[in-house]
């Protein structure tokens, strides 16, 4: 049995990495370079595997999603909260979450592929968690975080792979402020997920994720670790 | 309106681009580079655009997919029919379907990004054709190609891209027989297709896939333009 999570190094899927640790005996973090404007969340991604004792891969599919604001480094960061933005969010990625859930299933299957050829798979033997959660699917600002779409995916994987591999997503039905506080029940340290979709030395404060990140801690009643810029 | 389609360059995706040709006023073949062992399918493929007018894209995604007999060059193809594999088939490439159509979706969703952040998307106006077919289905030999898999993947992609691209299957209760008959009316050339698993100068013959094509033809009284070593 073992479990591969969709690691960003952020709040949400770093949760989901601690529960995987404590839902399954073996655990493997994989973060997606999908063309992302900076790598500083897979530097965090790391360091939070490396605490647990947990191997790390990145899969690299860059080339396939277009331009963006989170994959040209010269478009510009908007600085409001997403309860401002209106209609599709300027951080939503083109079908990204199809691509980075195709890419680790592909992967995973691959390692069960030789075993899998001389016996029947096993259900409920290997898992991916994703850590979507409810506000991204709320006003449909990530469509590919909705549970329409994760009932969808969750099926193609397990159809598509034998029915070897199934999706998990602990954090489906959760806001910010549940998921820091089972974060922080599960004695997660928060210094090592970063947020901020400005790759700079400090979390800018400003950006619609570093505004969530912080109002998050506010609402769950948790010290807040992070340094801000602003 | 616009319609994609995944295209390797044999029987079956050709057809779907015949079939999309037909349907759609606008229409870009799209081909995957997965690793695969050679390149004659992509060539084969831009060869059917070429003769009907169509933008050809390849999309790259190697590194991703395992090694499995389609993507090591050392691995060594079975002489036999499709009919006598048991069990998973040796030419199964772990959730492979599953990346091409994320990564074919992601491609397409950036088309309309820019559009689709000022105005409702539209539904119908953009398709991804795809040439899962019956007999691929069958004893569940390949799982990315059953009606449980095209399903969940059809309303991923519809749900994941704002409900702005379908997903068409029109082969996907056709046999290989009835496939060529249907190819035969839309008058497709099949010297322009390839088919063979080894990336020889002619068809081997004596691959699954060459066996498979070889009989397609016999049992659909076509005429068959194909030459193959053995």
């Amino acid at each position: 049995m073992k479990a591969f999570v969709l690691l960003s190094g952020g709040v949400d899927s770093t949760t989901c990495l601690h529960i995987a640790v404590e839902e399954f005996p073996e655990v493997e973090g994989i973060s997606v370079n999908y063309g992302q404007r900076h790598s500083k969340e897979i530097e965090y991604a790391k360091l939070s595997c490396e605490g647990l004792g947990v191997d790390h891969h990145t899969l690299k599919i860059d080339g396939i999603v277009p331009l963006t604001m989170l994959t040209d480094a010269d478009a510009a960061i908007p600085n409001i909260s997403y309860s401002e933005i209106e209609g599709v969010s300027p951080t939503y990625v083109p079908f990204r979450n199809g691509l980075m859930l195709s890419a680790i299933s592909s992967y995973v299957a691959g390692q069960w592929d030789k075993e899998m050829r001389e016996s029947e798979p096993v259900t409920d033997e290997w898992a991916i968690y994703f850590g979507a959660h409810a506000e991204d699917a709320q006003n449909w600002a990530y469509p590919d975080c909705t549970p329409e779409f994760i009932g969808s995916m969750a099926n193609a994987i397990y159809v598509g792979t034998y029915r070897a591999i199934r999706l998990h997503t602990p954090l489906q039905w959760l806001t910010k402020r549940e998921i820091i506080k089972r974060g922080s029940e599960l004695a997660i340290d928060w210094r090592k997920t970063w947020s901020c979709y400005a790759g700079g030395e400090l979390h800018c404060g400003t950006c619609p994720t570093c505004r969530a990140r912080r109002q998050g801690f506010v609402d769950a009643h948790v010290t807040d670790p992070t340094e801000y810029a602003a």
